[in-house]
């Protein structure tokens, strides 16, 4: 499913008919299913293929493999060129917390239930949540805090230390707001969205003087778009500019 | 009119007569103007002298020069030894945002319209937004959000999420409230409150590892002054200490 | 003291009885004594050996190694394995920031009174604070602030930054949450708590990136533990697992 | 071509019965088929599909995917976990250095001649060279002045600033030379093997307090292996060791 | 003079008629005039205002902008966006290798005396030589040493290690060299040859990872000069292409 | 051994009668006792107390705290604020490699027969050799190579690499060599000595721009010395400076 999930974004990410994505999840119960104990268990157990004498070097090596491999499949959505918008509802945990945390902006209903679930079944959250949350949200106690003790946090909770953006009643009313997010942002210039998502997440990673670099040379092209003609003009004329695709 | 703003900044760095600084906005509608369209159009689409057959690539190393040179300008104020305190009122738009995130704090009226506007003119903001508002603001998802549909924000949820650390009522509360904050900071020792402002900024931008390091080698020296011995004798004779310049 | 806190935190950290650790002040009237002025001035101005006619290289050099001794007493709080958990009350000014933004939760009485005060006595702190600071709030322009200023703030202020993580009405409680908290903690996989604080240590100071890459290697060895059979057993036959000792 | 290529190494990277891989060129003329003019201005200007219309900014997104897409089939040449040994011969400029700098080892027979062609096109080489020729070679100047005037260079220049560890008389010996030192590798314990490429590629890019750092974590579970006893034993033994396969 | 240097370097570095800078040094004698002791000494000391009664702690204020400042004027050659080759003679200490090593390329006549020889006035080389020399140099131990010792060495040595790239007969023909080098870049498309050395220089600063990205962005925007087709046609066309200014 | 070898390199590290360090062997045949394989086999099979039952995990994490200490044992020689200075003869395998590459500059005696042994034991060398080797000589083919084929290597090849400054005779010569070497620098200012070394090993693992920073912050300090009127004093009046103790 992960490697599916990654196809999907990588191909979205380069779509030109594509602006922005709303991620959520089907079904009234859970975003994620919740830790399947039996599917964890296969999950975790079964990737290395533990031949009898493997010694735990070699089993190192392929959970190695393995973590880097599921790593690459959330981080797809990341690395997808245009705005991706969550929006969760009841169950969202674990993988929930990976995936969002990898989305640009999360919305969530009021039922929502959150939790850095991995420390309850003997491991270090590995597919992302540890080392993007700390960057999403700025209280690393807070962070400490949910990882240590994988306890349940809610939607008010989530809002208050800005791990989402905005809480609706219902699972439908967060979806709505998701798209109105998007559709919003859709009607921007993609060259001025794709760029602002780029530079944010650069600048995350790197010092202020190196995040101005990159924006210097990013922007010498992205300036000769059209767009900013396009955008100005219609300013001007009090008019809703339109876009070429990209 | 950058270039005045930077060589101001920068004499005012190293002025032993100047202990702190605020910074506001002349006119009672607006700290910047707002996106003025037309100044925009001619400031985008003017600095490279588009000479007809100038290839994309010639006009790029054009753009580059040009925002090197304005993130110069406007990096003056991170760079000015001396504390910075914004003084936000009115229509606070674009640049607005990229000149107080290059400052140490930010304090605004009541009636600020703040927004990251670029991505309404087709264009990823490139002064300094996109590198310093996620380290002003620890809240990813917001700062996403705010860059991406070019919303505008008021003084409560400036607030709120951290962007400003004080709400005024009026421009001339604003004002006062900064000048009490720098006339209070105005009575530390300026070695203190120098070395303050760089470990704070070079800790931003480096490894807590980096950050002692580079602490042990400037405190080496800073603990030389005078004024250590100067603060603890006012202190055991319950005066107020007087520092010499810097 | 200094050294022997680190002494004790090193040992703790290896010691596989150790599960949690909870840091806690004696005393009603203060977390940290204060900023005793004789002995701050004794404490600053004696380390270094001043022979007459020292030059001020010498004497720098002096300083800089007493800095970065002390500094490593402090940091062996960060680098201890175990989970940290401070709970403060009284007056907590100075090294009490110092300490408590080296441990990983933060919780405190009403009663608290913090404050970064070194400012006040001629120099920038720099024990850890400036370079901790930031990146335990997500909130430059309140962390420049507090540092530049050497105000007091509360609990109140404290807990609503994301200084701490809670407040208790006194000092026994606040101790008896810190203990809850950290018995809560002592009740999951040693494998995954250490881990889970490694990682997020780690992800703080790296790009997403480069934490992604830390995390495939250090859990490709964490998921061959015995505790995440221990723990999805337990899950299945719902009963509380038990994780030997690290 | 470069698909393919990236596809090969992929496989090979986790193909338990791969040790360690040679790559050489075929026919007698060139390494690479040099600069075919056509070719390449095809293949520079033909992969943004330039519609009329289209803006720079646009070309510039497209080219951005189009570089970034064959410099990642490129780089699986050195993430590829087995020892690459390339051979060089005959006409050997611009991709033949972009993909020898991506590869382990560089031997070359005595007729080859390189080039960092790419500025006698037009451009700065984009592939790989200017980010790893500088990282393969310890003179700055040199690389500098070869990449700046795109001049030839042969076997004994590129020996003596280290550019190629060997210089064999024909392309027939250089392949047996690099088949050798394959072989010589493919004896050694494939978790030593694999973890010292590992290791030296983190360190080129991180500090040494870095490297140590990962080195400590990584060796945590690969120490854990058979082939340390077994290695010991046949030294003990005065036989040869057999590994298995990783 | 360092001011004049640097308003030189930062002129050439836009002016779009410069393709190509030869530094050399006036007068038979000597590159650098050599450490004028009078001069090195109140250059040294006098700096700093030493009002009688400054402490040690604004004494080292003024030494850091005054150092700061100078480091500033040398990297002006470093920053030129046009290559610099600097050809060297006859006494060349101190400064000489500050200066030599902010410039891409460096030649020498066989009458040359280097030596780092700072050291042997009491300091530790501060105006670029240490930062730079370890990475013009891939030969550590020699770095250290030279520096460590202050020792002179010649030309031979200097080709040896790679810290020169060719060595001439005299002063006229090291120039003569330099300007032919600086010709042949000259010829070249100055697209592709500011590139160059603008992605070297930032190579040489960051992970292979790191210069790749940078390189997609850079190229994305170079890739569309009319420089590629003018090459590439003049290649078929068998003759020598022309270039735009930049 | 180790534990003695740090505690003595921290003692000289601070102790102001120490100007420079030789380090050498005892012994004629080697400098190491190369690879004692029952010791080894020890050494690295028994620092984790295996108890029957303890799991990969925990195992791992008695590596990791193993493998670190010994790491810090071996960088004591490189955090030592005196130059140390290696004089390695005969036998030179595995820790030899380790020790020597921590240290400032390696002479050696004609016999010496190097390896980085480590892969023959079934290991990636985890003490140093593969972190800091790289970064001692630039020329990164040949590294891979002797790391990973574990080939010996004498005096003339890593002459010419530059993995040793001087090659000489004896051992005798050798040592009488570093001593020589180890004499002129204890001459020259500690100050300018100790400034040296720091600047270089802190330039070695940060970009131009962050060593410039710290040296100007470094020498604001140390500028502050007599040391440097001392030299240029004897300078002028032709005599030798002597300089005080640090």
């Amino acid at each position: 499913m992960w490697l599916e999930l990654s196809a999907i974004f990588t191909q979205l990410s380069s779509d030109p008919s594509v602006r922005s994505i709303v991620l959520t999840g089907a079904g009234d119960r859970a975003f994620t299913a919740g830790l399947d104990v039996k599917a964890a268990s296969e999950g975790l157990l079964s990737d290395s293929p533990e031949q009898p004498g493997l010694d735990a070097a070699r089993r190192a090596a392929h959970h190695r493999r393995h973590i880097a491999s599921f790593q690459d499949c959330i981080s797809s959505i990341e690395k997808c060129e245009k705005p991706v918008i969550v929006a969760l509802h009841g169950i969202a945990l674990g993988l929930a917390i990976d995936i969002s945390v990898a989305a640009d902006v999360r919305v969530c209903s009021s039922d929502v239930r959150f939790a850095v679930k991995e420390a309850d079944i003997g491991l270090a959250a590995d597919i992302g949540t540890l080392s993007r949350l700390p960057k999403v949200v700025g209280n690393f106690g807070w962070v400490k805090e949910v990882a240590l003790t994988a306890r349940e946090f809610g939607a008010d909770e989530a809002l208050r230390v800005g791990f989402v953006n905005r809480v609706f009643g219902t699972k439908e009313d967060a979806i709505r707001g998701a798209l109105e997010l998007a559709a919003l942002i859709a009607t921007k210039s993609p060259v001025a969205v794709q760029g602002t998502k780029e530079l944010l997440n650069y600048s995350r990673d790197h010092t202020v003087q190196e995040g101005l670099r990159y924006t210097t040379v990013w922007n010498s092209a992205m300036l000769q778009t059209k767009d900013v003609s396009a955008a100005l003009l219609s300013g001007i004329q009090k008019r809703k500019p339109t876009f070429e695709k990209l």
